[in-house]
């Protein structure tokens, strides 16, 4: 197995649901780079339950411990290591599920796996959960970028059949903090109260629904990147389907392309106070897996939870017979508002990764 | 830049469009694995141009010699290198677009990366050309996955606005093979025609037309794959994003699982014939990165061609200023049906990987 | 950077010797493997200082707290994450050398590479107290080793002028495990007495040694590894130069075999009670970087203290001009004898790690 | 398996002794870097048998074609692929070692691994032969190395018991450049006829001699590499044990420094000309894994060839009994001095790799 990703920043992640920790070890952090633990855990706050009815009621402080990596509070090139005690774990809740997989999830192909010996409680090492630590990573990626004047932000692009808009063409770092200082990240907040009333729905139905993420990033040169399987696609991808519940990821006009003309679908080049620019963005900033310059733009499907208080079939593992399942529990109604940060901490992270690998495309 | 993919199993790509010869170098297949030479040449004519007139007019041959890794026609365990010499080269086609980027080609990033020394005739490394090695290693690793009674297919999903009839929820390698023996690749035959038009109409239009390739996988054993990063659809997706014009992947439902309630898409549990399957496969054959044991099923994008015969604008980047292109030469309208095998041919290999590297989960 | 080694089982070790604490994060053991923390904490036990008089007077403790990847004693697939505080931190001891890097250690090019923001106390990410990390893979793969009949055992083979016998051709699992029980580890404890006082001499004279640490692994299978670049010898190497102090790595008769005809240095084959063996094991176990089913034979130099009492000659970073440094401070006159477990552990991870991946030559 | 190396520069060697071709695929290369094909041939026709009566008398060519990666003479940023067709194939010699493994050749551990499949003829893809393709790449490096003001350069220090000197402290690219014109590469010519008559001598007597490699690169900046695992002696070793009878592998003062005190083996460091220089270079120019500045030193021990004509005892694999061997055709008495060329090309491919990567310590 390998939860790790990132080729010059190398990303790790440990930790299962209702273990003793949760955490991260990030190697390759450039030195001599302030980290705000304050930014940082209001970074790590957008994606935490219980800040409003639709998340589930676990309250989990997750207030990271920096054991290493850090000098008065700046890298110093060593490995930075950040765990999460895990303190409010209801490890009864689960104990029905050991033998009855829920649908959806991988408690199944984790038993098959693992010949019966995971750690599934609340998920084990595949929970929702374990994104905390990859926003620890992103958060701190996302302060060292914008010194260097790159962003990256996201916003829910759909739940359910309700659509926000659009990013802009040329998004900018102030859009993106005022989708990260509301308490539901949409562009237009309209859009967001019918996204909320369709959650809301769907957990009075003793359902969940699913949703669209839409994450960009500005300010990056051209030239980053390489063809064929080491693009930035091909590692924002590899990265990003790495995200629970992530089903599909699509980058600039993504699966519409496939509808489109090459007239509609091309950027035209043009030269613009002296630089060269395209002057629209369909490809999402990046042609032959390298960035144009332009912001790269991305999509996220999320699944809807698959956890929900409806009764499903399943089967019992132990009598190899089919079996109902009724799960207790809090869960999600819906997870794709608390992944926002979490697609946007798995993007800053691989354009952080593709930065420090700079261009060596000459010498 | 890495023109590679793999962890057992590693495919290098080499060469440009219009260089001596375009190849792949295959490392860590196993041995003993008779290539049947003929049957990888038919697989390889089912990406060739110049089979019906939606394609261009190059007479590519594609016949590679393998210079290793071969002993009296069985794998020996050396890395086998194959070679496709370049012999209908009109060079002069391009000349023009040394200084003129296309849009939607990567010859601005290229020109960016490389310090305008790189060689972009015919798109270079870029080139779709190069996805002709990918089917050699594709095509071995297809023969080598059939003798375990893994096969994997793949049809025309769309092109622009028409839709084929999606792949049923037990594809059998029957139906692989009668698609693979069509000219156009589609389930329903009258859906191919109606795409063909929509690719004749667009080339009448000078220009060109986007498709959606459905694949899929049947016979895999569940447990493969790992949790978090190194899954199979971090693994599938990193490669199929090196496909030029790939903007999308998705698995199982995809993008339309973000539009699903949890219990439409929950695939719920069942014992058959003393096996544990899925009654539905929404998941397209993945939990947690991890194979469920049913059908890998995943969609690709391709965005339509770029090079398109209307007149488009750019820059001209030694005088740094806007310009006119107008690309000649041949290209196809559409590039969505010659990519089919080689989406294949790149699924096959990553799930040859996966499956030489087995199940590490116990020991 | 990257402090991390390993392909299917991926140690990752971090902290600095002064920071909060240091661990180490394993990701890829297999599942439902029984951890007996006495047993590991007896082998971390073995590479402690405060043993006997030769070693620093720091009391480490070294209990490492599991985070994450075990259950009920048991690993469970995910991650395991282990740390050991660090709580005995004379860090003022280090105070001077902050401007004046000493020769021998890692002070100067670290200045060089973080450019100044590296945490050098005590040596920082490069001192020998990262082993201890390294010791918590290695006991814990030891364990899953010696299930499997797969034993790792090392010793003193040298200090300064001083030698110990070589091991035997067929070292057994006893023997390792009496090496290991002795408080000096060596084969012939006269040898080791002689040792001691070579070191003790050193002390005297505010000086240090160096050794040469021999290590063996029995009853591995014929056919693991690889050719060229990915065999036995080169993983074991690249590993093992990642301990502090190591300076040369050898396998079988090693440099001797350069003195050696090839009529002395090939070993014949015969068959013995129907299996093929190796009459000698000039080889160490490896041809063309896979094994023979002959125990693996190594040696790792390890030079002597950079840290010594003496007054040295160094350099004034922040005047940039000539300077005198005395090292205060506890610090071994040798760590050749403290580094005998750590070389045993790392080669018995690598050898985990080669049993992972298994034989994928056929299929 | 995986016959490649390296991480931004990636080498991926392939073919079989008695194939079609041997080659080489180079990922990575910068673009823009002229490639003197005649000063290519110069190098490659260092590591050529037939020069003198002491090597094979097979007459190998070896011009490299290149396939692709070049533009005008120029590296255009894709993978620089090249092969060398096997013309003078004597596979006859060879038939009766298929069932007759040869003592310390990799004959019978690619036959467990590989299960009787592999192309073993003339030692197949582990024959020495397949380092005219790590030359090409080596010999690529070199050139782009010595652009920028890079040397590496090496020369035979023993062969069996016969020494030549040392490398001096600061070699110089003439020194490299005047060891690389002498048919026999030593520093010292006496030494170096002392050294044939060892070989003659090993020859007579129907056996062989291996010998000692040292090899230095000088005009590398401070501060590449990294701590631990990714370091520049990691990186090293794990290339170099890829050399085919390579047995060993030390930096600096290496096995010696284990028989040195700090006092003798630390390099006290001074201000020279306003630069901070090391005044002796026990280190071998690395620290920590990091390099100093100073030039890198290291030697390879290289084993006795296998292939003697004295009879030897093997096994028979099909009858599983003791057997006696006659290995006929034409075998060098020592490959340590063709070997000189091959560990100078490897050492540059990673020292290359190492400056494309360069030094992400800070951003």
């Amino acid at each position: 197995m390998s939860s790790e990703f990132g080729k010059i920043l190398k990303v790790s992640v440990f930790g299962q649901s209702h273990g003793t920790a949760i955490g991260v070890n990030i190697d390759g952090l450039p030195a001599g780079e302030e980290v705000d633990l304050e930014e940082l855990q209001r970074f790590l706050d957008r994606r935490r339950p219980g800040k409003n009815p639709l998340s589930t009621a676990r309250n989990e402080g997750d207030v990271p411990e920096i054991l290493s990596g850090l000098l008065d509070g700046r890298t110093c090139g060593a490995p930075l290591c950040a765990v999460i005690r895990n303190s409010d774990q209801h490890s009864r809740d689960y104990d029905d599920l050991a033998d009855k997989p829920r649908p959806g999830h991988a408690d199944y192909t984790a038993w098959v796996k693992w010949k019966g010996c995971a750690d599934m409680r609340g998920g084990g090492h595949f929970s929702g959960r374990l994104t905390a630590p990859l926003c620890i990573a992103g958060g701190i990626a996302k302060q060292i970028l914008a010194r260097r004047g790159v962003y990256v932000g996201a916003h829910l692009r759909s739940v359910g059949n309700i659509l926000d808009m659009p990013f802009p063409e040329q998004p900018t770092a102030e859009l993106f903090a005022s989708i990260a200082a509301k308490p539901f990240p949409v562009l237009e907040d309209k859009n967001g109260e019918l996204m909320q009333h369709t959650i809301q729905r769907a957990k009075q139905e003793l359902d969940s629904v699913g949703g669209v993420i839409e994450c960009a990033a500005i300010g990056l040169p051209a030239g980053l990147g390489d063809p064929m399987f080491d693009g930035v696609e091909n590692r924002l991808a590899a990265a990003l389907f790495g995200i629970p519940a992530v089903k599909g990821v699509e980058f600039g006009e993504g699966f519409t392309a496939a509808c489109l003309h090459g007239s509609q679908n091309n950027d035209p080049f043009a030269v613009e106070n002296g630089r060269i620019v395209a002057e629209t963005n369909h490809a999402g900033g990046i042609l032959g897996g390298i960035t144009t310059g332009m912001p790269i733009l991305l999509r996220a499907a999320i699944k809807p939870t698959a956890s929900i208080a409806r009764e499903q079939r399943t089967v019992s593992l132990s009598r190899m017979e089919d079996a109902q399942l009724q799960i207790h529990g809090r869960h999600d109604p819906c997870i794709a508002h608390r992944a926002v940060p979490v697609v946007e901490a798995v993007t800053a992270t691989v354009i952080l990764d593709l930065m420090l690998e700079g261009n060596h495309g000459t010498f």
